[in-house]
């Protein structure tokens, strides 16, 4: 047993990223609680970014939004401080990563608005408690992700493809994976296409754009949900002038239960 | 036969208000489609407002945003030009209204942003489709509206009371009610209360704050939802130094079928 799975309430995990203690990813961390990936953008960018998650709520499902400059975001935790309550931050200019430091404290601004976006550890966590299994975390490895010919609805600035992340089962685990997800908008809702990849856009299961490849067997289906890369990409398209993202893996662990999702 | 109860595609409708054929209500108009409530709004007044809504879902559920001066909106409709496809609106300049035009041509402006929020309209066809009975349909009356001690979430310059409906219902159609409606997020989603309206601050339920009052009869229990007046009254809070929103009943009728909301 390592010391972060000792980590069972998101204010503890919180507390852990605050102090240094905890510097590596946050899956399976607090477990029932929503994690989220995040965004820090200026103001100016604000407003076609919140644009861009109202018209593409699969891929950009928002769980929340801080007031303009303020890094206190109590809707989503108690004490809960967006600068210092990540693992792991990446800091970016015009689109190039110019550090991955543990706190944003030296890079806050006062006109920073922080968009924080469900992510599908809530709905992994769903499907697990239903007994279906999930591939890459049989197999030990990230996700598989795929970019995909279905193009964003644009919003000002923002655009760009739907990315999806890929998970293999039965026709009938896939059916009832529909119902499951379908149920949980907030972590990116039901699935966005099911079987062909080609009718996406994907040339080749076993050759991702993001994550790493898992076996698919005889007789199963790819099961294809929007991907909170998505949003990521869209950003890197714009390349702001500044911005930070959580480093991959490395969320935002808040004080709201998976179960209030449903 | 009425000549307005042919209405029965929303292309026709929409063509209808533009005509200005039609300029009463749309309630019963092209029955299976997406009506919805229209505020138009200042550009400086829009990220507050969209931020409003993502942190309100139940009383300002979006169903689109238009770009910012442009009358056209093709993600709801074909050829729906927000100006005139309504059968009636309300200009406001300072929270005083200034007209009631069946057209905004005159008024429009290059900084214009309309927002559309989905309406009861979509869930009480569901509601009916059950066979659940709706009392101010039964009694042909307005539906009760009242505002309550439950606070909305503010976002920059909006704030105030949620506005709920209510209509009363036996027990067991309250709980089909409320998984009915669930379904529904984009016209309201599930009812915010049922029971005792004291418990949500609503002292007298024969005496509602807009709308008729119906009856409630033994054994029954009213069930609340969440209303599109909560924007209209947090906009009005704001007096704008002008908007324009739909007359009372007088909706957008989107090409969006109520079934694709589920």
């Amino acid at each position: 047993m390592t010391a972060t799975s000792l980590l069972t309430s998101p204010f503890d995990v919180r507390q852990a990223a605050r102090t240094g203690a905890l510097c590596g990813p946050t899956a399976n961390l607090a477990p029932g609680f929503i994690q989220a990936n995040l965004a820090i953008l200026p103001q100016d960018l604000a407003y076609d970014f919140l644009l861009f998650c109202q018209r593409n709520p699969k891929p950009c499902p928002l769980v929340g939004v801080s007031e303009t400059g303020d890094p206190m975001i109590p809707a989503l935790g108690r004490n809960l401080d967006i600068r210092t309550d990540l693992p792991r931050y990446r800091v970016w200019q015009k689109g190039e990563l110019v550090a991955e430091p543990q706190s944003v404290e030296d890079w806050w601004r006062d006109d920073l608005v922080s968009f924080l976006i469900g992510c599908s550890f809530s709905f992994e966590e769903a499907l697990l408690a239903a007994g279906i299994g999930i591939r890459h975390i049989e197999e030990g490895c990230n996700v598989p992700m795929f970019r995909t010919s279905i193009e964003t609805v644009p919003a000002g600035r923002f655009s760009g493809p739907v990315v999806v992340s890929m998970r293999p089962m039965s026709p009938k685990d896939a059916v009832r994976a529909v119902e499951i997800t379908s149920r949980l908008p907030a972590a990116h809702g039901s699935p966005i296409h099911i079987g062909d990849p080609a009718q996406i856009g994907i040339a080749d299961l076993s050759r991702p754009d993001y994550g790493d490849a898992v076996s698919v067997r005889a007789g199963e289906v790819p099961v294809f949900w929007a991907c909170g890369v998505t949003p990521q990409a869209a950003i890197a398209r714009v390349k702001p002038e500044f911005c930070i993202t959580h480093a991959p893996g490395h969320m935002l662990v808040t004080d709201i239960p998976n179960a209030s999702l449903m």
